[in-house]
């Protein structure tokens, strides 16, 4: 899971057509991917914005099969693209245990 | 969405306790509340810690029933339980738009 701050020099629309586009077509791609979801934050005009830009969701079946994607040819690529629009000194991530409380 | 950062005074496994058990009873008995998934941060030998505890998910039908459930006594109940586990100077939600990529 990764709580994604944008680059601060990009807007918002220019920072979405990017996770959405270009770097959506590369996360796509990673070998044993089973799910992937980006979450925008909306404008709300009644609470104050997170912060943060997007939090996006990377499911494996395994811890493994997330070791092996990170370690791919796709893995680097996916990477490599960050720096073109997330702010890679606030940008967080980690692997987590998803429960589903209700369904 | 919910980024949280745990009340700096509690342990890992006493933060996930209460997050797993008395808040998600009142969270579930939110009105209107089609799916609700926690997210826990795991150990990782390889990777430093994202500073974030947990990431919660609240869904929603539309904007309408998200406002219907915060104005409602669950919604009370549930916020007036967040002191007794969050940190709230660093805790941050937002609305967000859901794009599922791959599935």
């Amino acid at each position: 899971m990764v709580v994604i701050y944008k680059r601060p020099d990009l807007t918002q629309e220019q920072f979405r057509r990017h996770l959405q586009g270009t770097h959506a077509t590369l996360a796509k791609n990673l070998p044993g991917l089973r799910k992937y979801v980006q979450n925008y934050v909306c404008a709300d005009p009644k609470r104050t914005p997170p912060g943060w830009d997007a939090v996006v969701e990377l499911h494996f079946d395994d811890w493994s099969s997330m070791e092996v994607a990170w370690a791919s040819p796709q893995g680097a690529a996916s990477d490599a693209d960050l720096p073109a629009f997330v702010d890679m000194t606030r940008t967080t991530w980690s692997a987590v245990d998803e429960i589903t409380v209700l369904e």
